[in-house]
């Protein structure tokens, strides 16, 4: 699925960094876009602010100049990582949370492929997440109250069919653009028979328009429980908001490392790719983080927007430095640093 | 923590095998404690009812005879399993979740082990997964109404400074009884500052009181990471409800099989063992089911109980035939049947 790129005379992409190693990779996705030169037209990047660091500084995690570039002046966009404080701290939330449901960005979509396969040969670990991002519990509506045995809190959890049909829909046509067309649909319905049993229904009516897709189902625990079993069963997942987010995380670490997982938040006016790890204070200015889930992300995103060959020249060209295995980040087993990837990849563009 | 056993003259154990291959393991189970004989007191078995056939059938899936049974006549009780519908079905409620309720049976303790370490030689994976086990989504209040755009349904999350002070309590002390002494709390506090927030400060606030074990805490997505990245870092985990279930089979897929995790759901006066395995209906009748999820929840449960030399004995039982390697069930790799385990358990008894 992708957004018509024939209108766009330049590409103009928001970059937020944010917290942490965010503001290494993000510096790194950018050096891989421009490397692509006349793939894209003229691009043009804007610098923009958000999360812990800009809410200490500022007292808004998220500013609204940020929203606003975003909404009027940017066609994409690329999002670091936020650090969570270690205690709770009044006015604070999450950014990216808050630019998903602001921007609309209905779909999170995961790609996890196993780091090195052989060029050719097909990969033992090859799934995509789709994951719904923007109701579940990711609408906190939470209330605390005082019972009669102390603190009572209360969450609401929302899903409608709304948005189970919209990224159902979403799902199905990814799983339809694959070889092997299979679509499992994650839910907890035995024991959340009303919120994902509506999910789990409005995704299975959807099937009729999509009769190429067979079609699983499995409940969230032995999802993941599987996942780690028998990772070939999985092609295309489709989850609430919260399942995705642990179901994405532990393909991720399936396939060696966080570090080379992507992500793109889609809308149907806008896509913001983002790496699935996090922002990682304990390995943060060493120049030692892994570009590669952000660069990838770039790429995901690019194709998102239609720019199939730009996309295409920076997976290859990081699939290649990957295969060759002499310039790895130290999650992947490797001595290389940020910088040294990068360059390589940049080279193979 | 156990419960006072010397006041018990004989024990009465409550047997319901509800769905599936519960129907093979629960059997097993009572097989083990019959053998153990003269180190408990003598020992009764009451069979009772509940499950997705039970509901089938009656219409009724956790009749009320069952619950007074086991609140009047029986010292505690083994689960086996439970089906879910495929549909939705109206009237149909988990019957393993309203027994966790109505007995309050509010922490289910599911430890992990590696299956087949030497005798004496520490283990791979050696954690206890603590959860949560009364409230969480498990409360069940949904609604579900018609919006703007189709249904809407709404679910509620609650968390109690009780219930996560008590859940808390019993993990410090399982954290205190073991050699590392390591407690890790899992939380979603950066998107559910109210609802976790409220589940980690009261947790934390425990920790004065048990100033010898050390404390950390992780975000749900980021434990199932590294659950499978660095299992040797968890000792006790404790965790809400949800996280909790997913925790625990997460967990079981690195020690090889969920037909080997046993969980007990304990309150202060009851306590009912339950592998954490389904019903697997798919396996049901071959006598190809693994027992020993079942066996050691057994085990677990007399431990629970206080009775920790028969308990011993089959857990020492278990050890020795699954160190064996000659009769294993399929799950495991193995070729055993059922019966065939459970008999070169009994031996060993
Ligand atoms: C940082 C956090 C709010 C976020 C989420 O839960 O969505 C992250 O875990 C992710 O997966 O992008
Ligand atoms: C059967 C189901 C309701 C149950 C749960 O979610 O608690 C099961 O998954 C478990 O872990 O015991």
């Amino acid at each position: 699925r992708s957004m018509a790129t024939s209108a766009r005379k330049s590409l103009t992409i928001g970059l937020i960094p944010a917290d942490g190693i965010g503001k290494e990779v993000i510096p790194a996705a950018r050096t891989a876009i421009e490397a692509v030169g006349s793939d894209l037209p003229p691009t043009r990047f804007v610098d923009l602010i958000a999360g812990f660091e800009t809410f200490t500084r500022t007292g808004v995690a998220l500013p609204e100049e940020t929203v606003e570039s975003l909404q009027n002046e940017c066609d994409c966009a690329l999002f670091g990582s936020v650090s969570s404080p270690s205690k709770k701290v009044v006015g604070y939330s999450s950014p990216i949370v808050a630019l998903r449901k602001k921007l609309d960005l209905y779909a999170n979509i995961r790609p996890v492929l196993s780091v090195s396969p052989n060029p050719g040969e097909s990969s033992a670990v090859d799934m995509i997440v789709v994951r719904e991002n923007t109701e579940c519990l990711y609408i906190k509506q939470e209330q605390q109250t005082i019972g009669e045995h102390g603190k009572e809190a209360r969450a609401t959890r929302l899903i409608t069919e709304r948005a189970s049909s919209r990224i159902g829909r979403m799902a199905y046509e990814l799983a339809k653009a694959r070889p092997r067309k299979h679509l499992t649909i994650i839910h907890k319905s035995n024991v959340l028979s009303v919120t994902d049993g509506l999910f789990r229904e409005s995704v299975r009516a959807l099937h009729e328009k999509y009769p190429e897709v067979t079609v699983a189902e499995q409940l969230v625990d032995s999802a993941v429980y599987r996942l780690f079993r028998e990772p070939q069963i999985y092609d295309v997942m489709v989850a609430p908001n919260l399942y995705g987010d642990i179901l994405s995380d532990a393909a991720a670490a399936l396939v060696g490392s966080l570090g080379v997982v992507p992500s793109v938040n889609a809308g149907d006016n806008f896509v913001m790719g983002e790496p699935v790890h996090g922002s990682a204070p304990d390995i943060f200015g060493q120049n030692i983080a892994n570009p590669i889930a952000s660069i990838r992300s770039a790429a995901l995103m690019l194709r998102h927007l239609g720019y199939m060959k730009g996309a295409d020249r920076i997976d290859l060209a990081v699939d290649s430095v990957v295969r060759d295995g002499q310039l790895l980040t130290p999650d992947l087993g490797g001595k290389a640093k940020t910088s040294e990837v990068v360059e390589a990849i940049v080279k193979k563009i």
